[in-house]
């Protein structure tokens, strides 16, 4: 006989118990943190009509990366390869009893065809967060201040970490006042600096000139991808720079969070028209981008023509996994049970059984054995399970009326009454 | 323009925040108790392999409800339709390391090809239990108290729902002892049972001759279905009774639950190989199977030559949210936040970002407005998000270098040092 493979599908996980532990203490953390913010969580669908994402998401996640299927009745849908379409659309379609601004968070997960590699799978989760209806400054402080607070949350200084941010306001205006690119192509002018730390200059010079920029173009770029936030805010012009929330907030100091303006930092979605941001691991075995996020003003608008702006980002379990182990901080796993049951003889199972459920009932995790081992057997078991303690009922137990109760880390053993352990656990002793 | 539908994909569902802190909380509540029976939580990916579905989920899943797609190196992948066959091989492909009897939860959402009605829909969250490994009928009891512990953490009592059981080892033995199917027939003859109450007794003769059932065998089945567990365990001889988990555990009275021999009880999963049962709700408006599961032998046989026999169930978010309505046990939504805290001037902003922190830092869920209100705009907003206090810097404040808190439940206001915030709310006043 021929078996079907055990292993996940390509590019997906499985999370045994003590992997799934982990995830689960980093997004309570996450989540708790969020509710301090205010935030509320909300939910929606992993399958969305596949139009949501064509205009906006991206030609990338479009074209390459979206799994699509058409159901039986012939709507073309995609697993959601991100969350902000969706969450565009419920805030449209329930504008009308929404209290804006509105603070909404989500958990989810995502699907892209991504060749897997480290930091890439197909199906990942994240923690969602968007301010819709605001377009005034705070939005950005809150977003920015919770970053930082969901990394300090998770044990993170910010030594560790640094937000480095940008505003598509700045970039299109020094694009065009200061490199002379014209309005039809500071699309590809971003894509290109999207692109730039990760070729060489001969490399960037090349496709600079196959997209048409000219050499002194080319020069210029090179030096604005190098300005610090004041150069760059002359490049682009004091109108523009007036209307910049990034260029006031990191002028003035009005966020927590270890901010810093980087001219690289882009985004590669489609919808964001003014502030973006990238969270970097600073540790430099580990200099990724572990998330990120920006302001979307138009996005609702697929769906209403009432404006709804928004700022958000989405925080994935695989990059914020390997900052946290980089950084040694990743939680230990948190298992049950506490207590180990078990009788050596079906005849005191049901003793075991009342055992079992006033522990339960008194709140401990309690797990009995399912069969009668002896002595030795259930011992071993309660260890591998990584009981902390162990209840014995045995022949000599059964015979006194009483149990015997182990604590597992420091072997000691009492015999005592039946209605005892709920106290002598609870309270414990060595 | 022409705009994007603002609807979920049929049959899915938006979760705005009032309803997704009702789900929370009921699955918090799931979570919580499945941990105190020692149960760990582990999580896989939503697409599998369509083949783990093929061979053992039911005709019905498979050809008619079963999302497929087949991705870019052509694998033929499904949208899980239910948990089971995920950790039959997860279980299987970790056997070397998972220590048994293993005892599993998750919660995942799983996805089936419906007509939308009442209580069924395409997308439904789930909480899965198993325990793998064991084939005593401990086993069994601690999945039935669990199911008891599940709904008391609901708030219901034992008098709202029943726990209708049978036992597949039963039904074959009634069946061919009793009404003399042959082992062929054995599979129709269930599924015959499984459609007995949603027929009337013309339909299901009808049903039954051109299954070739005799005259006097469908007699039989009509003696056979009203047979209680006494009559049941005759029907099925002594051998067959004397290894059925589910006759002595109700005979014994060995579980905490409401337990109810149902001869209709039969689940439609082919996996099934022993105990069967299924949750219904008792009260005359919503006679409806919450949820169900059971115990099956063989299903990690699709993935290893070893033996992993295991029972457990799905307990899906529609039918227990109905439940819990039908019997006024639905949660109140808990939405934050806390504390909403407004400036009515920019040039307070500061004082206003301060108060915000210190709350937070404290641990209390706090969002600032994120303009400047006048004060009765800010009143207002507060009011709406449902926040317990605001609080207040207005011109009379700042000068006086003090806030006012505004308890909203009682309209008591009261003007305070800004140090003063976070006690005065942990402590409350009146």
């Amino acid at each position: 006989m021929s078996f079907l493979s055990t292993q996940p599908y390509k590019g997906t996980r499985d999370f045994l118990p003590e992997e799934m532990s982990i995830r689960t203490q980093i997004f309570e953390k996450l989540f708790h943190t969020a509710e301090l913010f205010g935030f509320r969580r909300y939910d929606g669908p992993i399958l969305e009509s596949a139009a949501i994402y064509e205009a906006k998401s991206g030609e990338e996640i479009v074209n390459q990366q979206m799994y699509r299927l058409t159901d039986k009745g012939g709507r073309e849908l995609a697993l959601r390869p991100e969350m902000t379409p969706s969450v565009a659309r419920i805030v449209a379609g329930h504008q009308n009893e929404i209290v804006f601004p509105a603070r909404w968070y989500t958990h989810v997960n995502c699907h892209r065809y991504e060749r897997p590699q480290r930091g890439r799978v197909r199906e990942h989760w994240q923690l969602n967060v968007d301010i819709f209806g605001s377009e005034e400054l705070t939005a950005e402080i809150e977003i920015f201040d919770l970053v930082g607070a969901l990394l300090t949350a998770l044990g993170a200084s910010p030594s560790m970490y640094v937000i480095r941010v940008n505003d598509r306001i700045l970039i299109d205006a020094a694009l065009t006042n200061y490199v002379g690119v014209s309005q039809e192509k500071l699309g590809v002018a971003s894509k290109l600096i999207d692109r730039w730390e990760k070729m060489d200059q001969e490399t960037r010079h090349e496709a600079a000139a196959e997209l048409g920029f000219s050499n002194s173009q080319v020069d210029r770029l090179e030096m604005l991808v190098r300005f610090d936030l004041e150069s760059y805010c002359v490049a682009a012009g004091k109108e523009v720079t007036s209307k910049s929330r990034v260029a006031k907030i990191i002028r003035e100091g009005l966020s927590t969070a270890p901010l810093h303006f980087d001219p690289v930092i882009i985004r590669a979605f489609d919808y964001y028209t003014s502030t973006i941001f990238e969270v970097f691991d600073r540790s430099p075995e580990n200099r990724r981008s572990l998330f990120g996020g920006g302001r979307y003003d138009n996005l609702a608008g697929l769906f209403t023509d009432r404006r709804i702006p928004g700022i958000g980002f989405g925080m994935g379990d695989v990059t914020t996994w390997n900052f946290l182990e980089h950084n040694g901080l990743l939680p230990k796993p948190d298992l049950g049970p506490d207590v180990f049951v078990f009788a050596t003889n079906g005849e005191y199972d049901a003793a075991a059984r009342r055992v079992v459920r006033s522990l339960r009932d008194a709140g401990i995790r309690t797990a009995p054995a399912l069969d009668n081992p002896p002595i030795k057997g259930g011992l071993r078991l309660a260890d591998r399970l990584g009981a902390r303690y162990t209840v014995i009922i045995g022949e000599n137990e059964h015979a006194s009326n009483s149990v015997s109760l182990k604590n597992m880390a420091t072997s000691v053993q009492i015999t005592i009454p039946e209605s005892d352990v709920v106290r002598m656990v609870k309270d414990g002793f060595e």
